[in-house]
């Protein structure tokens, strides 16, 4: 019998994955995708472990960390090395704190404009956690690579999971995001002080802070310092924008580039949808989180309860002290927000500016696209008044 | 009689002011403020000089280059150093295409919504040339500051333009922008290989690319290394942005970061509000620019003739080789679009995507701010259709 369940767990190729928090609900089991609940998201600056969303594109890679090696390889020089988990625990430890987020996060919101292709992630997508690893700057430098001394434009991360046909999921960042030593581009092996979990890309994922999710590699194989752009799936064929016009007929994903940093964003996660709030001298409470991507810190979260019609700035808007442009981490904000008087229901909207002073888009009809990426328009939840 | 109007000339502050281009239409006279015509202002990529936005906030001042100094001094090390336009041409001559924006940029567009103070800029407030001069990373490594080796947080610029209590302009902007070296900050001498002209901040104004005009100090005649922002007027208690609740008896400018990178914007140049415009095979042509501060690239243009309805991308989109995250140049674009069959009138609509996914906001209501900065809504333009 034990014979029998292995050799049926070698056959299926989920057959190994890791446990997983109760909490986290799954968008799809194999591959694992999750988040978790609105309310548990934003209880904390950093998000604990085992609540970061989960977002598997294959089946997690049993990776044994003794044996583990990263090849970096250039391709123009023909120079590769290969790194054990040891010589990249070598250099020098740097510590980043960063958000994580995954391009599909609020799908669901867009997708009832009209119907869009991938997972229907509500709106924790997105984690905040405190990384640690190797410069891959300074990983770079040993193999001679540094800034203005190699025509290389880009930087390829390929993974040890790998598809049916043995494909390894991949991506890669424009090579000034990798070389800028503000970039703080890492290969990881810690987060939030642990080794990074099985499902967070054990034993090292590239942090890529500022940048998509799809980009921070996970269960790190490879390194490919080149001229050209990953040629995977997803960094060609996936996680781009498109016009709302675009449908699956016309789409030509040559045209747009790849996402790499994203736009300025935020979420309200207390109270949730449909809820009953209990009005205290005419105002309800509100929380949530808002985020930019490339090192942009918010400046102001404005909310409205009334679909948008008034606004008024959080209370409260906590972070870490990073500076623009190395704001890698979110703002947890609070606000007490006055509602109409004598209605019993209230529409609430928060919106975020940013430290270049971008803003979200009002609604979800003008940035519509067939993949459901990019959702940043304006969050609306519909609650009911308790007086 | 010579001697009266040399005695007349001296008393007004504004009695010698540079010979300016008749196409430019004022909106102050004194100080000089004035925008090109829209048509004009798209005809190239890059701006001629004399149809360069002006915006002036003092008198001009009158600098002879052959004395010219410019003093640069850090605030805790105590050390000061002076530099002629002589000394400033030693460094090695680094040119950067930019464009430069002035934070009220389309102000009469949110002052429809409700009144705003500040001069009624329209859409030609922006301009995109080619600077060259030294690297102000350059200047400062020779007074010993550099990245990591300096507890300063902001390098402060005054001009040589005062004000009637000798008060000069001034402003400030992060340190990590001044001593990154792809920030591109350089104290040019030359603007499209000419000499600076008086009214652009003849012999030095300093660049401060994918930055607000206001940062971009003209007549440059000091530098400060310092801890503190500059405590100038114009950055203490202006070019802020606010929630659109934050009226002048509630402001608190403390409350807001100054502006430094500019957001996402674009605007319509071709045809012009009101305008009667030729239908061709059911399409009319529009032309316009877009940019975003922060280096950031244009990736798109949507184009709209039915007030926001239906989008489709712009088909041209000229710009200069420039990779994100040093694009500091604008993008022209051209767009054949089709319009509502048998109608007589049209509402064109633009909106931008640049290369961090930011998009522009709907409209001025939720993004309005009492001293009407940062107006970069869609644009609309309402044409009648000759068929
Ligand atoms: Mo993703
Ligand atoms: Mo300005």
């Amino acid at each position: 019998d034990d014979v029998g369940a292995s050799v049926k767990n070698m056959s299926d190729p989920y057959g190994n994955e890791p446990r997983r928090h109760i909490a986290l609900k799954p968008s799809s089991k194999k591959p694992f995708n999750a988040e978790p609940p609105l309310a548990l998201l934003v209880d904390s600056l950093i998000t604990p472990n085992e609540l970061f969303y989960v977002r598997n594109h294959l089946p997690v890679p049993e990776v044994d960390a003794s044996t583990y090696e990263l090849e970096v390889c250039d391709e123009e020089l023909q120079k590769e090395k290969v790194f054990t988990l040891k010589d990249l625990k070598k250099y020098p430890k740097h510590t980043v704190t960063a958000t994580i987020m995954c391009a599909g996060n609020r799908r669901s919101e867009m997708t009832q404009v009209k119907p869009v292709k991938g997972l229907s992630w509500g709106q924790a997508a997105i984690g905040n956690a405190t990384w640690s690893g190797a410069r891959l700057c300074d990983v770079l430098r040993d193999l001679g690579i540094t800034d203005g001394k190699t025509d290389a434009l880009h930087i390829q991360f390929e993974g040890l999971d790998t598809d049916p046909a043995h494909m390894p999921y991949g991506a890669s960042i424009p090579i000034e995001k990798a070389l800028d030593p503000h970039g703080d581009v890492i290969l990881a092996y810690e987060m939030n002080g642990e080794p990074i979990p099985r499902d967070h890309g054990y034993p090292i994922r590239v942090i890529v802070p500022g940048v998509v999710g799809a980009r921070n590699v996970k269960w790190l194989g490879r390194i490919v310092v080149s001229k050209d752009e990953s040629d995977s799936h997803w960094q060609q064929n996936d996680y781009k924008g498109f016009a709302p016009s675009v449908d699956w007929d016309t789409v030509d994903f040559k045209k747009s580039p790849a996402i790499q940093e994203l736009p300025v964003i935020s979420a309200i996660c207390e109270p949730l949808e449909g809820q009953t709030v209990g009005v205290k001298n005419g105002k309800v409470n509100v929380k949530g989180y808002a985020w930019s991507g490339g090192g942009r810190k918010i400046v102001r979260v404005d909310v409205s309860s009334d679909g948008g019609k008034n606004w008024q700035a959080a209370d409260v808007l906590e972070c870490d002290g990073a500076r623009h442009p190395q704001a890698w981490g979110w703002s947890i904000w609070k606000a007490e927000i006055p509602v109409p008087k004598s209605k019993l229901e209230a529409q609430l909207c928060a919106k975020a500016v940013d430290s270049q002073y971008n803003t979200q888009p009002e609604n979800f009809e003008n940035i519509w696209n067939l993949r459901g990426v990019l959702a940043n328009a304006y969050h609306r939840v519909n609650i009911k008044l308790a007086r």
